[in-house]
C-alpha cells in the first residue's frame, strides 16, 4: 500500500527566447535568433517534459520595446514566434507537458481568445492554459489604434468582463452535446447547446462558441498581475498565479492574502496554485554561481541597461542621479504598477543604491534570484514551499538552453531526493498535473438521483 | 537535357471538416466530430502532400450558422479547430505542402494577423498563406460587438487598408537585419529595421512587427470574393484567387477580367493564380458518379436544406414559393454579394426551377460540380486549364476522407499522364510550388553596382 502522497511542488519552465538575462544572447552557448528558432524551443519543451515539469510558459508582448535610440540595435528581445502558433506546433512534439501562453485582454476580442485556447486544448489533448495579461506597454497601444495605454483600473475592468465572456463561451457546449447520430440525422442535442448572449460594458457577444467543450472542461486560467486589481482578478478567476515576490515574508504575505481573498468569491485555497518566478544560477559553490552571474552581467551594455531600468520604473529615468546615491521616490505610472511598487519597496527596505538597483533589474528583471549550489537552491525552494509562500515555481533560466538544463540535471534530482517533486506524471492533462479539477459546465444539470 | 517545362496546374485541397456536402457527416465512412478530429486532418494533410498538392486550404467563420430553430440539432458545421492553431500543428506533421488559412479583416486587428501568419511561415519553413475574407454572416457580427454586418463596400474599404497594413508590417525587418554579433553586442542593424507608422481611416499602427522577415518574404495572399470590390482587391493584392465560376465561358470571362484589372496596379498576369473550386465525384461511369451524388443527397434533411438555400441567397427564403416554378428575382443583401449574384445569374441563365436550385445549392454549395469517370474529370479540368479559365483548382471533396482520396488515386494519375500535374515537388515553399517569386522588401535598396 502507498502511504499518503506528500504535497509536491509544481514547476513551470518560463521560456523567454535566449533566457531571462538581457545579456544572455551573447553567452557563448546561445543559439542564433533564439526567439524564432524552432529547434531551440523543441529542445527546451522536450527536456522540460522529460523532467516532468507541469508546464512550459510563454510570455508575450505585441510589440518589442522599440524606442528610437542610437543603441536600439543592441536590444535583443525584438522578434519571437507568436505564442499560440508556437504552442500548437510544440503540442505535436510533446505528449504530456502543459502549454501555457500569454494573451492580452486589451488588444484581443474574447471570442477569438476563447476559440484559440479551446482549439489548443483539443489539439494538445487537454494541456492548454491561458495567462491573462492586460498589456501595459506604450508600444502595444501604438500598434492597436491608440495613442496611449488605457488607464490601469479600466484595463482590469475590461479584463474581468473579458474573462467572464471567455468562460461563458467555453461553456457553450456540454460535454456530451455532440451525438453524431448518422441514423436519425441528429448531429447534436440542442438542449446541450447554450447561447451566452452577453451584453456588458465592454463587450456584446452572442455565442455560442464554434468549438466543442475543451478536453479539460476549460483551459487553465493563469494570471500574473500583483496590483490590488490584479489580485482581485486572481482571487476571482485564476487557477495559477505567476508572481514576483522576493523575500520569504513578502511571499507568505502575498500567498495568505490572495488565498483569503478567494473566500469572498466562494473559492477554496486549493483551487489556486501560486508559483513565483525564480531566477536560478547553479554553481559548484556559491562563489562559482556568483561568478557565473557576473559573467552574464559583463555582457550587458550600460547603454541598454539604463533604458531597461527606466522601463521597470514606469519610465522614470535614474541615469542622471548619482550612481552610488540612494534610489529617490518616484511616481507610479499607468504601466505595470505592481512591478513598480515591488521595486520601490525593495529599494527602500534594502536601502539600495542606484547602482545596486541597476544590477538587480538588468540582471534578474526584479525576480527572486538564487545563486548557489543545487542543494542551496533546493533549500530555498523547499523553505518557501513548505513555509506557506508558494505552491510551486516558474523557472526563469538566466540563459537558454544551458540555464534550464543545469536546473533540470542538478536541482530537480535534489528536489526528488527530498520527495518534493514528481518522478513521473500521474495524469495527462495540465489540470491533472496541477491537481485542479475540471470546472463543471454551468449549464449541466446534476443527474437525477445522483444523491442516492 | 530537359525540354521546356509544360505549364502545369496547381491543386489545393479545401478541407472542410467531413467534406463539402452538407449530408457528408452521415456518410458511412465519415469520422465522428470530423471538424475537431486531429487524426482526420493529419491523414488528409499527409495524403494531399503525398499527392504533391500545392496546398491545403481551410475556410473559416467565427461562428456557426446558429439560428434558433427546432431543427438546429441537424446542423453539422458547428465546431471546428481554429485554423491557425490547426495549421501550426499540421506544419509539424508535414514537410512540403502549403498551409493556407482564412482570417477575417472585419473582426481582427492587422497587427495580430500579420504576426500569426508570419509566425506560421517561420514555423512551417515558408509554407504559409492567408486567405483574406471580409466575413459576411450576421452570426459573426453578433460575436464581435455589432448588431449587424458592416456594409459590403465599407467591409472592402477596411479590407484594402487592413492588407496594406499587414504587408507594411511584414516589411518591418529586411532579410539580413539580424546580426547576432555577440562580440560587438549588436543584435540587429538599425538601418534595416523599419517603422510603419501607418495612420489611415480605419487603423493606426506604428509597428515594427516583432517577427523577423518571413521565410517566403511574405506569406502568400489568397482572396476569395468575386464581387467588383472583391475583384478589385484581388487585382491589387491577391496571389491566388479561390473562386466559384461554373461554366467555361464564365470562368474565361472572370479570368480575363481579373488579369486585365491587375495591369492598372502595375502587376503581371503570372503574379496571380486563379484556382476555382471544384466539387468532384469520381465514378466507374458517369451514371455511377451520379448515383454516388444522389446517395449523398438522400442524407440531407429538407428541414436543414431550405435554411441553407436561404443563407446562400442572402436570407431570401424560397420555401413558400411553388417548388417546380421558376426562381424569382431577389434583392442582394449586405452579405456575400458575389455568391448571391452568381446564383441569381446561374438560375436565370439555366432557367432553373426552385427544386433544381435547391439541389444545386444544398448539394454542391453553388460550386462547379463534375460527376464522371476519372477521365471525364481530367478532361474538364484540362479544358478549363488550357482554355484560359484557370491556373489550377481548389478541390472541394464532397465527403472526407474518401472523396479526396478517390480524386488522388484516380484523377491525379490521369492528370500526370497528360503532363498536367507535377510528379514531385521542385521547391520547398508555397511560393515555389505556385511559381510565385518572393516579394522584395519595399525598403531594401538594390546593391550598389548591381546594374554593372
Amino acid at each position: 500500500m502507498m502511504t499518503e502522497q506528500k504535497r509536491q511542488m509544481h514547476l513551470g519552465a518560463f521560456l523567454q527566447d535566449v533566457g531571462h538575462h538581457i545579456g544572455a544572447w551573447r553567452h557563448p552557448d546561445a543559439p542564433r535568433n533564439a526567439g524564432m528558432n524552432l529547434e531551440h524551443f523543441k529542445l527546451l519543451a522536450r527536456r522540460a517534459e522529460d523532467a516532468k515539469f507541469d508546464m512550459i510558459f510563454l510570455g508575450d508582448q505585441m510589440t518589442f520595446q522599440y524606442e528610437e535610440d542610437e543603441h536600439i540595435g543592441r536590444t535583443t528581445r525584438t522578434v519571437n514566434f507568436e505564442p499560440l502558433t508556437l504552442l500548437s506546433a510544440l503540442a505535436m512534439l510533446t505528449r504530456r507537458i502543459g502549454l501555457v501562453a500569454t494573451a492580452s485582454t486589451s488588444y484581443n476580442e474574447p471570442f477569438n481568445v476563447a476559440r484559440k485556447f479551446a482549439s489548443l486544448d483539443h489539439i494538445s489533448g487537454g494541456r492548454a492554459g491561458w495567462n491573462i495579461v492586460t498589456s501595459w506597454t506604450l508600444g502595444e497601444a501604438l500598434n492597436f489604434n491608440r495613442d496611449e495605454v488605457m488607464d490601469h483600473g479600466l484595463r482590469y475592468q475590461r479584463a474581468q468582463e473579458f474573462v467572464d465572456v471567455v468562460q461563458g463561451l467555453w461553456d457553450s457546449w456540454e460535454d456530451d452535446a455532440l451525438l453524431n447520430d448518422k441514423k436519425t440525422g441528429l448531429f447534436f442535442d440542442p438542449d446541450k447547446l447554450h447561447v451566452l448572449d452577453h451584453q456588458g460594458r465592454f463587450f456584446k457577444v452572442r455565442g455560442p462558441l464554434n468549438i466543442s467543450r475543451a478536453i479539460q472542461g476549460q483551459p487553465v486560467l493563469v494570471q500574473a498581475g500583483s496590483s490590488s486589481d490584479g489580485q482581485d482578478l486572481a482571487a476571482r478567476k485564476a487557477e495559477v498565479i505567476f508572481t514576483a515576490q522576493r523575500s520569504l515574508a513578502e511571499a507568505q504575505g502575498f500567498y495568505r492574502s490572495v488565498k483569503e481573498q478567494m473566500q469572498a468569491y466562494g473559492r477554496q485555497p486549493h483551487q489556486l496554485k501560486i508559483m513565483p518566478g525564480v531566477f536560478p544560477i547553479v554553481g559548484e559553490s556559491r562563489e562559482h554561481a556568483g561568478e557565473k552571474f557576473e559573467q552574464l552581467q559583463e555582457l550587458v551594455d550600460p547603454e541598454i541597461g539604463w533604458p531597461v531600468l527606466a522601463r521597470h520604473l514606469g519610465g522614470f529615468d535614474l541615469s542622471g542621479y548619482p550612481i552610488d546615491g540612494p534610489v529617490p521616490e518616484f511616481p507610479l505610472s499607468q504601466g505595470n504598477q505592481s512591478r513598480q511598487r515591488l521595486l520601490a519597496d525593495f529599494a527602500r527596505r534594502e536601502k539600495l543604491t542606484i547602482r545596486q538597483l541597476y544590477w538587480h533589474v538588468t540582471g534578474t528583471r526584479g525576480h527572486w534570484a538564487i545563486f548557489g549550489t543545487a542543494s542551496d537552491i533546493a533549500d530555498q525552494l523547499e523553505e518557501r514551499f513548505t513555509g506557506g509562500g508558494a505552491d510551486g515555481f516558474n523557472i526563469m533560466a538566466p540563459w537558454l538552453p544551458g540555464g534550464l538544463l543545469e536546473f533540470i540535471h542538478q536541482v530537480v534530482p535534489e528536489l526528488r531526493r527530498r520527495g518534493l517533486f514528481r518522478t513521473e506524471y500521474s495524469g495527462s492533462t495540465l489540470r491533472e498535473h496541477l491537481g485542479l479539477s475540471a470546472p463543471p459546465n454551468r449549464y449541466t444539470q446534476p443527474a437525477a438521483g445522483a444523491a442516492l
